[in-house]
């Protein structure tokens, strides 16, 4: 088996489920309750609180634990809506749906406008077109634009976007699922006023979710209930899942410079090989450096060949992805690439890395590559 | 250490977490991803799905996994009113907050009215006070009352519930957190339309929920994306905590009946106990057979000694509550006992058993509360 389909979800750490490990055994105690146990998981989640804030320049007070990346962004634009007065949500085509199946909720129900970015052909932020639209909509506006693309693998200028959005006094929201734990994410660098995380794309486990909130802002919950989290996120804690995300942001972040250069090393041979075997190879997105060293999204001229290519891809043993995972089930194609190449009649094919990767199975893939294509 | 807090949490079952092991290691596929990794997480959630909706007489369809019961509840509420147009919610004062707080928020963005049901003397739902908030809700309401409430212990009867909501077509919503696991709970017997359930609380994981929907009923997501959950519930699936559950589940109900009697007899083991030591000891709560056999609330008369009981049973090792877990942080004391007993001066403590607790423990317990209380 090899499996290139690491920005779908990662294996989880060994170390990190040890470190989890005692919370699913002897630290049973509700984090909530004031005896013993209760605050010995209290502590614990209070330390995996304060070293994800520490990993990121921020302050604790700043950190919410919830069940995944999508409910910390959907509790921002909710949030946003209801609560910060924004009648505008200015947002790209080619976000996650976890952001613009929210904004379209939100927009369907009347209670706000949604504003979609253009692209540059490659699939980037046009952020001249970003400047008119934060100059256009007038009073309270939320920009939530992801930090890097999960299917194309473009790193967005999140700096620039910060300042604009200080500029024009937009509240700025980014969904940084694919760069927490991939790059030394300084909150203070670019000043965004909510930040979406999810431990399992780094190696932490699934179920696992951060929400960044800037001081002072103050939004209602999504999950109301028993006040956890500072009232901002009711249900009995995930202890274990708090400790993981925690612990796998600490070796993600230990180890990050040597792992993002093996791994883009790996992208990059990637990329030789298949203009070696493909001369005429394109991409969907960017590959130069303004792009995720994780992700390689290839796009394959639309043959009958072409068409079969995940699905004998994943007989050889070899997990790919079409598009991101969460719409796999679907069979609509992706909306980012329907987006961003509205006019190219090919094949996406995603490739995926982590530091479990190895040159030999690249080799593999590419020789299967020349199998079932050429 | 004896831990008598059962109904904030319980210990993970080894059983259980061995059956989660596989997907925290070498299964780590996104069930969402269409290649072998990923069916392969995808066909243990659907049997996970499968098992739970066998064990309680529903269809697998019918079963949607959520990060906690908290999660469950605030879906069910926020659908009902905004998708099925319900314009009352009718829920008792002793509620969890999960139910309280969504439907005082729901209420306070006059979205619907909020109704509560009068109480008997030892805390069960009035029926006929039900019945009249039935007659007088005209148009589409929900009922949600909790099968068993979390602080008294006290068992509703969800038959007689459901019945009357079908005599007055009011949806029915049970929070079924402190029963699930702990009773043969059958849906066709007493047919809610939805009904919330936690596996934390039957030694399954946090972070590990259920919410069943009676199918043809359609409700819109709380939590927008990716459209996992069949539409339902959107991020990566939490498979190991889904698999738990399922576990979990199982291994309570196999076992059922030998448990609920040994606990039932630590219950009354300890009722007895606390009679021969205090001959006018009160309850909070009926502690007939109308009342979960984990669960035994005492009412200590407020003195200086019966302040500090609490903490000084906690610094003696011995895990006990004073209300819900979940509010336990704010210090403002029991909604639920303030509702009950409102001109009762008196000291909640709540014992709460689980399979692993003994009669020595007991015995113990009985000691102490003799030397801090007497």
């Amino acid at each position: 088996m090899i499996y290139f389909d690491n920005a779908a979800t990662t294996r989880l750490d060994e170390v990190v489920l040890e470190a989890m490990m005692p919370y699913l055994t002897a630290h049973y105690g509700n984090a909530s309750s004031v005896h013993a146990l209760g605050r010995e998981t209290r502590t614990a989640m209070e330390k995996a609180r304060k070293q994800i804030a520490t990993l990121m320049g921020a302050k604790p007070g700043e950190i919410f634990f919830t069940s995944c990346g999508t409910e910390s962004t959907n509790t921002v634009l909710f949030g946003a809506v209801r609560d910060l007065g924004c009648r505008h949500i200015i947002t790209s085509p080619i976000e996650h749906h976890a952001t613009l199946h929210t904004a379209e909720f939100l927009a369907a129900q009347g209670a706000c406008a949604l504003h979609t970015v253009s692209l540059t052909q490659d699939g980037h932020i046009d952020y001249v077109d970003l400047e008119r639209l934060l100059q256009e909509c007038e009073g309270e506006k939320i920009v939530s634009l992801m930090h890097a693309n999960n299917e194309l693998g473009n790193l967005s200028d999140v700096h620039l976007i910060g300042e604009l959005c200080r500029k024009y006094k937009a509240y700025f929201h980014t969904d940084a699922v694919q760069t927490l734990g991939h790059y030394p994410l300084d909150i203070n660098t670019f000043q965004p006023d909510f930040l979406s995380a999810s431990a399992h794309k780094f190696h932490g486990p699934k179920g696992s979710g951060i929400l960044y909130i800037r001081s002072g802002i103050v939004l209602k919950p999504l999950i109301h209930g028993g006040s956890q989290e500072r009232m901002m996120r009711s249900g009995t804690e995930n202890i274990a899942n708090a400790v993981g995300f925690a612990k796998a942001l600490e070796m993600a972040l230990l180890h990050l410079q040597e792992e993002a250069v093996f791994i883009q090393s790996l992208k990059s041979y990637m990329i030789d090989g298949l203009r070696r075997i493909f001369p005429d190879i394109e991409f969907h997105g960017d590959v130069s450096e303004k792009s995720l060293y994780t992700v390689l999204n290839v796009s394959f001229p639309k043959t009958e060949r072409t068409e079969m290519l995940s699905m004998n891809l994943d007989i050889a043993g070899i997990c790919v992805s079409g598009g991101s995972a969460c719409s796999s089930g679907a069979n609509v194609g992706s909306h980012v690439i329907r987006a961003t190449y509205p006019h190219r009649n090919a094949v996406p094919v995603r490739f995926s890395f982590s530091k479990h990767n190895t040159f030999e199975e690249i080799d593999i893939v590419l020789q299967k590559l020349t199998e079932f294509v050429v």
